[in-house]
């Protein structure tokens, strides 16, 4: 794995299995990396402990063989346990320092946030990206505090760290996210829910 | 703290706060032990991060003032940030040799064993104690299998770690169950279901 420094947040792909029409969610995860997807977020609610654990060591195996980063929603236990590259916080997860004590500075920590306030905040204690979201609305998470892109644009300037905007990107508004100053698009049913992943995270990729 | 070695299991709470009737989850730990517990389970099913975090300080706080080693269910992350003393793990938390590489030689690890196999099994994998039960019917938990005192009698005589007595432990059963080589009683609604915390703890103590 490069440098935490270098890795590429272009095309930042998160899972949710509710939007995979019973496909093996692993299958999905290859072919979402076929299409180009340069980060993997594994990001599972409501499942035991041992069951992500088993599941992150299996995408873990899946993202190596093609040089791509993975990163553990909400737990550190488990992104430590299966040598990931990092975690995703949000608001409901342990707070960035805590996390950053116990994974060390070479460890990727990412968190979500929705004005500068908290990007300045967040950046300070340690986060190496920022999720900047929800843009548009999604049918991942419900209850998401709205983020324009004049905002995002706002926060970029703000912040030295790489950002990444997420939250209903689709091809019709990939290009304005990045033209608003975002290093990274970010998408869960935007590629996981196509009837073609492949051909989905392509699309995403090229804008 | 004493070394993990001297640890004594005696009475362990383990905290539930279904069966607190109202009270302070922090008031009824410290009346449970000053009636003598003598080691504290964390136990938060259905709770973000975030809040179990937040709890466990508290609660790591509140031990601390009396030397009371801190055992987290589950959660080796929480356990780590809040530098608790151990875990606790059951067959649907991360896998003791796994939690043991994170965790260090150090803490303590704990596990939940209902049979000779699985107690020789994880007292291999690095366990430093096992639950062992259900015993008798519980309120806290539902579907666990059943454990006699025949066959408590034959794990305690197959293992060299501690056995902590679990499930349903009660006045009425406490003796036999350490008659039966128990080397301690372990208690959830038994000590924090009572309208004296203090007195239960105390009687289960004496016995």
């Amino acid at each position: 794995m490069p440098d935490k420094g270098l890795v590429n947040y272009s095309l930042y792909l998160i899972t949710d299995r509710k939007v995979l029409g019973g496909k093996e969610l692993l299958d999905c995860i290859e072919d979402a990396i076929k299409g180009g997807v340069t980060l993997v977020q594994l990001r599972e609610k409501n499942i035991n402990t041992f069951d992500y654990y088993n599941l992150a060591l299996k995408v873990k195996e899946l993202v190596r063989k093609y040089g791509i980063p993975l990163i553990i929603n909400d737990r550190v236990d488990i992104a430590l346990a299966v040598d990931a590259e990092g975690v995703h916080l949000g608001p409901e997860d342990l707070p960035i320092a805590a996390a950053r004590k116990l994974m060390g500075r070479d460890k990727i920590i990412g968190a979500s946030a929705n004005c500068i306030e908290e990007a300045l905040d967040f950046q300070r204690q340690g986060a190496d990206y920022l999720g900047i979201g929800a843009l548009f609305p999604t049918k991942t998470k419900g209850n998401t505090e709205h983020v324009t892109l004049t905002q995002l644009k706002a926060i970029k300037e703000a912040v030295h760290i790489p950002i990444v905007g997420i939250g209903g990107i689709s091809t019709e508004n990939a290009a304005s996210v990045k033209a608003a100053g975002a290093d990274g698009i970010a998408a869960a049913s935007g590629i996981l829910g196509s009837e073609n992943i492949v051909e989905a995270a392509r699309r995403l990729k090229g804008l």
